[in-house]
């Protein structure tokens, strides 16, 4: 089968075409024949060698997001049949069968649903990675419930927009944050009822318009760096900071101060553990009944890529002017 | 009565004795004739201007921890009545009705709980800070369960040594830090099921050796600063690391490639404020009944100091070489 391999890490153009076997399905995984992936930033950080903990050995295969359609299913598979269109984030990662950059993917029976029938092949491969990382972010981890208000940082970002669209579904009250007009009407559109625009308002600013000088019990921080401060300082006292990327040095006085809670969520890190895989197929599953009920839609960036064009789609994405995912769908 | 005053944050010299009107009792307050209190580090904090932002205002009377008997019962409090023992951490701090140091203390009835019937009124005195910390910082923030292994450092600390003992109390496994066999032998006879001498052993070492490098499902950092860090490198993955002082600047990065979860205990918040002190005189109920079943103790540094001897009881204390709590007990 046709492959995008890499055989050393490096910029986007170390990606190349290959002719490799095709997997055989083993117990407890299926064949998938792939039909779109997506981008996700931690896809970009394994290609450059950033996170190499979570590379595949070389040979490597990358990308986890992957929507297609079962063709061979394993021993002890009972939740999936031949023909199924399916989707999840499934592989690419250290000691994974292998990633959604092929005609076909090895994928853990556990670590899939049912692809939304409302959504396209390149709609559900959008989501998997984001969803998921939302779902434990604001739910496992951070506990938000009805009436609750959250700050969601990025309204337009990969993880934000479908954050934004699941604490509406959840009945919370959203207020969101971004950098542009544009970015704030898709905030708007996906629900958001109250959009900030942070290069015109200060933290204290939007904290005494909207809170009275109090906080947010919880925010989600979809972005790091010194946006990480940012939430430290808009969280209200005993509340809940989430965040996705930590990778940084910070003061924490105000997490002291205020006695706040941080959360930092790695998706990879159940997705790598055979025992914790089935948790994310589970929360894949309510995605796919919420996306049917019409309460969740991927945003997709204008550009969408084929498997050739992997090496402009990660350029596209690490250039920061993407909106929404960034999708390729396989023309092989 | 006499009281033990500040009129300006300083050194432990600061303190003055003066002749001050006794407080009349209020709705919702007992008045207590104040029988032994202890010191915590946020009372010399306060009272050398570190954390101006919950100082009581000038002239002050310090120290939140008391323990004595109730003289007078104000409007609409029916849990106490005159002549009972009580305890609780209930004054001293911004906005409340007066500090421990003196020798009648009004105070919210929803602070406080009886006084355990085997612990001295000075006993008594060194438990309630240490133990609602501990409490809400393990059980309330931490979710500690029965089966768990915690690490918490300190083992002859104000709260950790409070710590050891509630974590045994609720079904933990539990390993303790310390720098001398001194301190070790403490949290060996307080229940500790496994001792460190952090100076002879490295976190990598001790977590080889007792978790297979794994690391611990909750740490409990009661000493801040660089052993935060530390905190950090020992928790598992998708761990939780409680601390009770932040004030300080770290890198993230363990918590995002471990997924962790930081909880920052700050113990005043709660206190400070109406609605929310109910939560810590029901904390200090359940650590009533767990003290009589015998299952906690305080543990006093040998030095007992009386009022007039406050100056060295916060010297003492901020030198570091107290050894448990350090308790005065009012002569007056």
């Amino acid at each position: 089968m046709k492959a995008q391999v890499i055989q050393a890490f490096g910029n986007p153009s170390v990606f190349q075409i290959q002719e490799i076997p095709a997997p055989e399905v083993i117990p407890g995984h299926v064949l998938i024949e792939v039909k779109a992936t997506s981008v996700n930033p931690i896809d970009t950080k394994v290609r450059s060698g950033f996170v190499k903990g979570v590379a595949p050995d070389f040979p490597a295969v990358l990308h986890g997001d992957v929507a297609g359609i079962v063709r061979a299913v394993g021993e002890g598979v009972t939740k999936f049949q031949v023909g199924d269109e399916v989707y999840g984030c499934a592989g690419g990662f250290k000691g994974m069968a292998g990633g959604a950059l092929a005609e076909y993917m090895l994928a853990d029976a556990d670590l899939l649903a049912y692809k939304p029938k409302n959504l396209t092949m390149e709609e559900a491969a959008a989501l998997p990675l984001v969803a998921i990382t939302a779902w434990e972010a604001m739910f496992t981890r951070g506990n938000l419930t009805s009436g609750q208000n959250i700050l969601i940082h990025a309204a337009a970002g990969g993880v934000g927009h479908v954050a934004i669209q699941l604490a509406k579904w959840a009945g919370a009250t959203v207020y969101t944050t971004a950098s542009s007009k544009e970015k704030l009407e898709i905030g708007r559109r996906l629900g958001a009822d109250v959009t900030i625009n942070y290069l015109e308002e200060s933290v204290q600013e939007y904290l005494q318009k909207y809170t009275n000088g109090k906080g947010f019990e919880i925010v989600f921080d979809t972005v790091g760096g010194e946006n990480l401060d940012r939430s430290f300082e808009a969280a209200a006292p005993l509340g809940t900071v989430l965040a996705i990327a930590a990778r940084s040095t910070h003061d924490l006085t105000l997490l002291h101060s205020k006695g706040l809670t941080l959360h930092v969520i790695f998706m990879l890190l159940k997705m790598l553990e055979k025992e914790m895989r089935k948790e994310y197929g589970q929360i894949l599953e309510k995605v796919t009944n919420i996306v049917e009920e019409g309460k969740l839609r991927p945003l997709l960036d204008s550009n969408i890529f084929t498997f050739d064009e992997i090496s402009k789609a990660h350029e596209h994405l690490e250039s920061g002017k993407a909106i929404g995912k960034v999708v390729l769908v396989n023309k092989w």
